[in-house]
């Protein structure tokens, strides 16, 4: 039994949620001291600059602040109207895919409304399979909202912050950060809190129905992370490709052929550009994010539902994976005060380190966390069910495969940092290449992210090897669960990166100093790096949930082995091995078109609108905003297409077998493809900021801006730019979906699958 | 019983080869009717220019015609100097190498001279595990040897062919092509002829030793293609990097810095690129297609020794493999005819669909041939071994078997014409992308490539499935096989590309007219898809190769299954995915140095050498040759090692079922990146070929040479060298060559592996 009472866990839970969105509510009334002047007559209130009495430039200019506010509310509005716009089409596809996942699950005993005998505890009769269906379609569609109404609150947040961090960085660039990073952590909470809170809550209302059945219980509920996830591919794709279709026509023809600076309020696509960072990296994120969690947890829970203390229910044991994530926004919530308050940034080489403290802070106190929930929650010793046969697991088993995932994150972040930060040798190698042209900056690129694949690799491997061994598949669910626990970290350090690069492009479009623009820009960079850890951690959770999906899966569609020497599994892993590449010709290809369409434009623009260049007339923003916007809804839909459909076609015409072939396959060539192009596009990225800050005596000699040099950088950026934002991030979510999905038709597939190997 | 009786099959099989042998010799004569007149006193002989009376421009020039002898004599020697130097390193690793397997193999059971009781054949002695030491070590002396002389005699035929089809050019475009396609031709049918009857002769002089031990036999036999695979791994990644270090390095300064031509005779990097022709995509493609060949002969002959013939000593029938590439000999002889002599080339236009139909007749003339082979030389019905089950099999199944491998060949070809020539959409759009610069022609170059897997994907899923289903991993070692079958016509179309290329090189660098260059420049765009199709043949193959390797693996090591839902071969299957990262990033790495060092070499020289950018001055060719040959033998060295040390660490330390995850998952997740980073490379070339040939109104509006557009063209082509000629095609060595040791070494895994995991 475990020490803890399940009458304390139902308090527990909650109660950490609640604290969690308390604290983010804090940080947002801290964030909103910060006053903006508005002008804007729509919101019907008009607010006054009070700022505190500190002398600094420009600081009581009303002129600037109406300016910073104006622009501020064009991004907010751009966001805004793309996002519901985006949630339109959701919505569609949310009743549609809601019919599908009904019809096929209640098909499974043809709508049969009669209780079954369970598979796992003998003897007890369990729920109709027609119950499951419906509960699943509700599971699914409360994830689908979750998700969409994470990145929403997200993306909300980003834009009320930005102009507000513009403005903060008049007083320095620590009050600056202190603005962003808590806006950052406003998101972060909000998610973790959000998606906790909601799938206790739904568990919790499924009990009233599902009673002591719960097989049929912890089954419905993985409907959960199928939302999620597939919300978050929408959000992911679509976003990536509206914010790298506005990125990459702003740059190609701003800043290379008209040599204008990047945000400059000429270049029409400008808006555009910072409305993208919004839906793309921040609503993406959240979304995506928040379906990995989402998905660990149930793929936990469902492991665990069918262990011995899922059977014996006792509520306790059960809910560790949740009682690990109210640890973890706890320990998270204590790490913040570490960058807002213990901690002060004083200077620009304070910020890089501040952040990356947040990662080992956090890491180290949940360790000690995660000890704590494992010797209270779980019985000291239990047993799970390994594919058909029993394993004896105690406690501090569990306690060692959810450090590992954690341990294992960190890792994967500091590696990623290393490749992709200009303060080492990878990136400064890459900008060195630049001296002979864009093509050697390339190769030089295209090598560093294939090598940035080593050590990311090895530690999933070592995590899943500890981990299986010591609980089978439930201790990778609680592995992927681990790397996920300090998501609210995370996703703080995530959010603040699109954010400040946000302020930076006010403060340019509002024609603010120099000195402001060195500072925003200098929390840019820092944000670049972190962005590119955060990716590193959504992949490799990614890679860890998949797996205990993959598992969930197999055990619930009852294959005994996935023999890669039978041709049905092994054609699955050839096959599911180059969905990555087809899933990233597909959005590449999209950014790439429509990209071209939106260059297209800015140079009409350009050419036909007398005065723009000259800063006389303002351009068309809302034909660039609508270009993005066009594009990413349209294109977004076949590479989604390819996603949600593989697992249904393959699963229904080949069986169970091949599809646990394509699972595998999608999952060891994604991570690849994932880890790789992610990293390649940051250190592009970064080796172009190294030549333009000029920071050392080798920077120098590449420089200045409008170089050779920094040419062939910038080429180097813009090719990295779908393949670090589109194509790279979405793909977690493609190895993810895919096999959430699996697991929720899995009772389909096991029972009326493999139509055409039948047939043959 | 076979219908063909075991005395005609001992005749028939050396038969073929010796044909092959004379055809080749053949078209070396017809190549040699082209007179060079050569000042050269070296070699001692002087010959006169006698040409036929046909008049056209410069026939009669002695002096360009000895000005075409002096290069192909500086290519020619930088070669043969290069190629010895290499062979120097190879000898040391060939003594080490085999000196390791021996020791390795022997201490299996303790180097006993005891004979052991057959595995298979039960109740019979077999020979020692001693002797099958020494007889595996010398068969890859054997191999490593044929695979030596087969890149060099390519190297050889290609230098001596290259200065003749430039003075065939001056009569037109069909002599010219004649002279090219004649000497690709030579080489095909030397190679195929020459592996096949080193291995046939092997195999009659192994059996002198072992008598009734097949299964001793055969397995000792599989060191042969270990040989074969070993040295095309050197020979590719060396004369890869050699030849893209030389060429990159010429392109960046010549042609994108001081604006003038290709093979510009001022370039001091111009040698050091045509003698990396030849020993890259000559000699290394030579050595890789033969130990494919090789491979997939010695995987086919393994599987049948534990048939049911292969245990009652058919040797009619256990010689099916032989058969089949003996009656591909005659093929493609035939084949050729319809090239040499039965059409004719009369415009430029005619050149690649010549090519083409090469593919078509060979496949389809070929289809027939493996039914008579089927029909004759197999038993109607028989028994295979199937991991432990046996499996009924009939000949007319293997009928199918070789022929959709053979097929799958022919579908992955077109593909990868369809994606790579520029007479269809996809490279016409990469050439539309630069319209907005190099960062979208990359970006749709990279789509292009990931797109480009889907088909040849699905095809060789197909042919695994069905071949797997017939007849096991017997089937799929025949389907390798049946897609090798017609590599003298693979070859010889494959070899045809880089003859060509240097041709239009010696054109430029003589001096002759823009007519004549016009000319090899057609020969040259035509050969730069072959060249493709090639990489997509020896990548199918491959992928099929290692399949049926590795299901001989599996056999030897006495491995059940390979679950991926074990953690033991699931971390083997996720490292092994991230294997040709590695070794991407290793080789393309090397090449941007080695380019970086080239750069500064020509610039160095431009710069100091007064005189040489007006002609006046001959620049330092044997610096820049230098270059590349230091920076290829130091940079083959570590991914040579990965490739060769993995198998060893992998099965001495995690054992065989891990060692069975690696192999699949480099297998699953190479094949997509060796195939993306072939077309994409081959995409670019043609793109920029495109842009510059503008023979569309399309085209037009893109360049000409010198144009924005032209120069993003030029940046994208630079990216592809190292991608496709030698990332790209060297990892089907990786799979395969992996895929070969773990067999041969199979014995000592299966007794003395998994240590590391033991102790633990």
């Amino acid at each position: 039994m475990s020490a803890l009472s399940e009458g304390l866990t139902q308090i527990l839970i909650p109660l950490a949620s609640l604290v969690g969105i308390g604290f983010a509510l804090l940080q947002w009334f801290l964030v909103s001291r910060v006053k903006l002047s508005s002008q804007d007559s729509s919101n019907g209130y008009k607010q006054k600059l009070i700022e505190s009495d500190e002398e600094e430039e420009g600081i009581n200019n009303l002129e600037i602040s109406i300016k910073c506010t104006e622009i501020q509310h064009a991004i907010s509005l751009g966001a805004t109207s793309f996002l519901f716009t985006e949630y339109k089409y959701l919505g569609i596809f949310m009743c549609v895919f809601g019919a599908i996942i009904f019809l096929f699950l209640g098909s499974v005993k043809g709508f049969s409304t009669k209780s079954e005998p369970c598979t796992y505890s003998q003897g007890n009769t369990c729920k109709p399979a027609l119950a499951n269906a419906i509960f699943s379609t509700i599971a699914f569609l409360l994830g689908a909202l979750t998700s969409v109404l994470s990145g929403y609150l997200g993306m909300k947040i980003a834009t009320y912050a930005n102009a507000r961090t513009t403005l903060e960085a008049r007083k320095g660039v620590g009050k600056a950060f202190i603005t962003a990073f808590r806006s950052g952590a406003v998101m972060g909470f909000l998610l973790a809190a959000n998606g906790l809170l909601v799938l206790y809550v739904s568990i919790n209302l499924f009990k009233l129905y599902y009673g002591d059945d719960w097989e049929g219980l912890y089954e419905s509920i993985t409907g959960y992370g199928l939302g999620g996830s597939s919300m978050a591919l929408f959000g992911r794709v679509g976003g990536g490709i509206y914010t790298k279709a506005a990125d990459v026509g702003a740059d190609l023809v701003g800043k290379v052929e008209r040599n204008i600076p990047e945000d400059d309020p000429r270049n029409p696509a400008v808006i555009a550009d910072n409305v993208g960072d919004n839906v793309g990296d921040i609503a993406g994120m959240g979304s995506d994010l928040f379906g990995s969690y989402a998905e660990s947890s149930c793929a936990a829970l469902f492991v665990a539902s069918i262990s011995s203390f899922g059977i014996s229910h006792e509520f306790t044991a059960m809910s560790y994976p949740l009682l690990i994530s109210s640890m973890g926004i706890v320990v998270c919530l204590i790490t913040t005060l570490f960058a807002t308050d213990l901690f002060e940034i004083k200077k620009v080489s304070d910020i890089e380190p501040s952040l990356k403290r947040q990662l080992l802070i956090s890491t180290v106190l949940m360790t000690a966390g995660i000890a704590v929930i494992s010797f209270f929650a779980l019985p000291s010793e239990f047993t799970l069910f390994n594919f058909g046969t029993e394993k004896e697991v105690k406690n501090w088993h569990l306690f060692f495969c959810v450090a590992i995932g954690l341990w294992a994150g960190l890792i994967i972040g500091y590696t990623t940092e290393y490749y992709t930060s200009n303060a080492y040798s990878p990136v400064q190698d890459v900008a060195d290449a630049c001296r002979t042209g864009a093509a050697t900056n390339v190769i030089f690129g295209l090598a560093l992210g294939y090598k940035s694949v080593i050590i990311p690799i090895f530690a999933i491997a070592i995590a899943i090897y500890v981990s299986f061994s010591l609980a089978a598949m439930y201790g990778i669910a609680v592995a992927a669960l681990g790397m996920l626990s300090t998501i609210a970290t995370g996703l703080a350090i995530d959010a603040y990166g699109p954010i400040s690069d946000n302020a930076g492009g006010i403060a340019e479009m509002a024609g603010m100093s120099h000195k402001i623009r060195e500072r925003t820009d200098a929390l840019d960079a820092a944000g670049n790096t972190t962005a590119a850890i955060g990716k590193g951690f959504a992949i490799g959770s990614a890679a860890l949930v998949s797996l205990a999906l993959f598992g969930a899966y197999v055990s619930r569609a009852g294959i005994k082995t996935v023999d890669v020497l039978t041709p049905k599994a092994f054609i699955g892993l050839i096959v599911g091995a180059m969905l990555p590449y087809w899933f990233s010709a597909m959005t590449m290809k999209s950014v790439g078109s429509a990209a071209l369409k939106m260059v297209e434009e800015v140079r009409r623009q350009f050419n036909t609108i007398p005065g723009l260049m000259e800063g006389r007339v303002k351009p068309d923003y809302a034909n660039c905003v609508k270009i993005s916007t066009d594009a990413s809804l349209r294109e977004m839909i076949p590479p989604g297409a390819l996603v949600l459909l593989t697992p249904l076609i393959v699963g229904t015409l080949f069986g169970v077998e091949t599809l646990a072939g394509v699972l595998a396959g999608a999952l060891v060539s994604g991570v690849q493809v994932a880890i790789s192009a992610s990293n390649t596009g940051g250190a592009w990225d970064n080796a172009k900021k190294y030549i333009e800050a000029g920071v050392s005596e080798h920077a120098k000699s590449l420089g200045p801006k409008g170089s050779e040099c920094h040419k062939a950088a910038v080429i180097g950026d813009t090719i990295g730019d779908p393949l670090k934002d589109t194509s790279g991030p979405s793909l977690n979510i493609l190895i993810k979906l895919m096999a959430v999905e699996s697991l929720v038709f899995a009772p389909f597939f096991a029972a009326h699958g493999g139509f055409l190997f039948k047939f043959i």
